[in-house]
């Protein structure tokens, strides 16, 4: 094709903080931007129209999640993962890495790769950084991740350097796999999304000098754009914006930035300040199951007794299907029932509640007030107390 | 108000098959229709906005159930059931007898109403025809249905006896209650639907000479409609059928009949045919949950090896979102990986099929044609295996 199927493009800046657009084979997505997590080839609890519906414009799937079930290799003999799930806009995909590291006991890793059990069926697996490129490959994301280590927190800086290292020679073999797969067959690999993107993964835990050493080298392999992992695993939220703030600096200012599995909605508005781009995390998914719901004045769970006859929407600012439809007393009815819409519901006002933070940020950027939309946000969290 | 808010009135008849419109309070219902089975103040697993656009125009809302939690009192005071669970539309709630009397072991019947023990928490309950009227008054339905009787499959004539005329005293005893809240304040009850109407209910189990006397000593009551109970409880599909077609015979043509709990969608075309007009089944949501899909040409189980890779959706004939979006292979994945959409997406196609099958009646009968639709639809059936 005439022109590559995955750019980015940077329309704004208002000090560190960027919005603009990547685009990809499977159309263009606005940032900064917040990728709900669709682990098994769907997000949890809602159908795509209503994802659509609150804004979605990219999803993120796992690889883990998929190579074990229904397996990399059936999606791509029905097409790849956007025409199996029926989603044709962008896909994120991870490598797979972070879940395995996430299985402890069950897995030990080598300079070759990550050997694991499944969680599924105590099946044996390796995961090497060009498996993680092939399954990808078959799956067909728009973005695909390379394999890293994730180390825990805290961690000595030996630890930490030891598993930096092996992330960028990790980087480097899947690096070498992924232009493989571009520019010729390779046996048993089908390539369902000839534009798929590969982003490297900067490590290096809570050390400066690791984290500048691994953004330098995984730079230097040349990917299209990168990620920032192994924050958001316990360390403070202060030291984790440091660690945002340093590495993004070293991280090419034409290419996206991607923080790995964060946030809360005051991390994400305080990363974009920091020069981040892209976003995913399980937050307003996981919580609406459990019944906390995200506002701009701070979270509520609607179990609360306070909540039985409170006729008032969940958020009155908010514009989503729920809060335009139901009451606080009926949400916390639907969620004590047991009833599979009180998922729904939740997860359907949480996501648009985090989307609508990036929508306000964009605009903020766009119009030079980002400063303020900032502070703005941060009295108005604090101003009120929670459950009020 | 000048007009009377609930009233039928039939457009079209065709052999006994009749097509028509129930005007409440609350917009209209066409008739023969069939309504969703919403519990706990909601359809299980599916959103009202997923609801409505698969075209349901009622939904039955369980007494049991709401009166147990999130209690009766409560949502009056938050101005009734439409109003408590967002939906603006017609509601039918059953009188909670059907719950009870299934509670088997936890309940004891007598003359004065029926005793029982919440399946929450063990709580010691009377249900009385008058308790029925007044929590279905706080719910506000747009029809609410007198306390019953409903004895198993099979039963002696003596037992089906004593049932019948058990229901018809207590259906005295629900109407006169109903006019004395529709006619003066009572003490403790709010009314929250002015436009409310009652359904008497014709009991009697197999016996011919049973259903008549049923029939014609409820009739004589005065209600503003009329269901058929006590059917649908393992008694033979052709019993069922002859029942159903020789008690509509002694109900009034021009108030709508109601067959409660049926059924499989044939059994609603035969019933149509036998005089039918209203229907409720929880077998499309509940089968839908449990991966069982219908169609046209017969059930499918999604969970079958078969779909693993099949890319065809559920119902090539279906315009529901499920079908227009989703592969067999996707929707078998999503169910197998326990994922709450499943539930979704299969509750979506089995209740767009139901509604599609009313919708095929209705026309059939305005176009004169019901006997060529009753007969195609049953040769469909018949004529592909399951599974195919």
């Amino acid at each position: 094709m005439s022109e590559p199927p995955f750019s980015f493009r940077i329309t704004h800046t208002d000090g560190r903080a960027r919005r603009g657009a990547i685009t990809t084979a499977h159309g263009a997505i606005e940032t900064p931007a917040f990728m709900p997590v669709g682990t098994q080839g769907g997000v949890k609890a809602i159908t795509h129209r209503d994802l659509e519906s609150v804004g979605a414009e990219v999803v993120l799937g796992n690889t883990y999640h998929l190579y074990l079930r229904p397996g990399d290799a059936l999606i791509a003999r029905l097409g790849g993962l956007h025409r199996f799930i029926g989603w044709p806009r962008p896909i994120l995909t991870d490598s797979g890495g972070y879940q395995v590291f996430s299985l402890s006991s069950r897995r030990t890793i080598t300079d070759e790769g990550a050997h694991f059990r499944s969680h599924l069926d105590g099946s044996a697996h390796l995961l090497t950084p060009e498996k993680a490129a092939d399954i990808q490959a078959h799956l067909g994301s728009d973005i695909a991740m390379v394999l890293d280590e994730c180390v825990a927190h805290p961690c000595s800086i030996q630890e930490a350097a030891d598993a930096m290292r092996r992330t960028l020679d990790w980087a480097r073999r899947a690096r070498e796999r992924m232009l493989a797969l571009r520019s010729h067959p390779v046996d048993g690999v089908t390539v369902t999304n000839r534009g798929q993107a590969q982003f490297g993964i900067v490590q290096g835990s809570v050390y400066p000098e690791l984290r500048e050493a691994s953004a330098v080298g995984t730079v230097a392999l040349g990917f299209e754009g990168h990620a920032i992992g192994g924050l958001s695993v316990g360390e403070p939220t202060d030291v984790m914006y440091d660690i945002v703030s340093q590495t993004t600096a070293f991280l090419p200012e034409q290419q996206p930035r991607y923080l790995m599995g964060t946030g809360m909605p005051e991390d994400l508005v305080e990363s974009v300040a920091r020069g981040v781009d892209m976003f995913d995390c399980v937050l307003p998914t996981r919580n609406a199951r459990n019944g906390q719901l995200f506002t701009a004045r701070g979270r509520l769970n609607i179990r609360n007794a306070r909540y039985a006859e409170d006729e008032r929407p969940v958020d009155s600012e908010c514009a989503c299907y729920t809060c335009r439809t139901f009451s606080r007393a009926y949400l916390r009815h639907l969620f004590l029932s047991g009833e599979i819409v009180a998922a729904t519901l939740n997860t359907l006002h949480n996501l648009n509640f985090y989307l609508d933070t990036m929508r306000g940020i964009r605009d903020a950027i766009a119009f030079g007030r980002f400063e303020s939309f900032r502070l703005a946000f941060h009295q108005r969290l604090s101003r009120q107390a929670l459950d009020s």
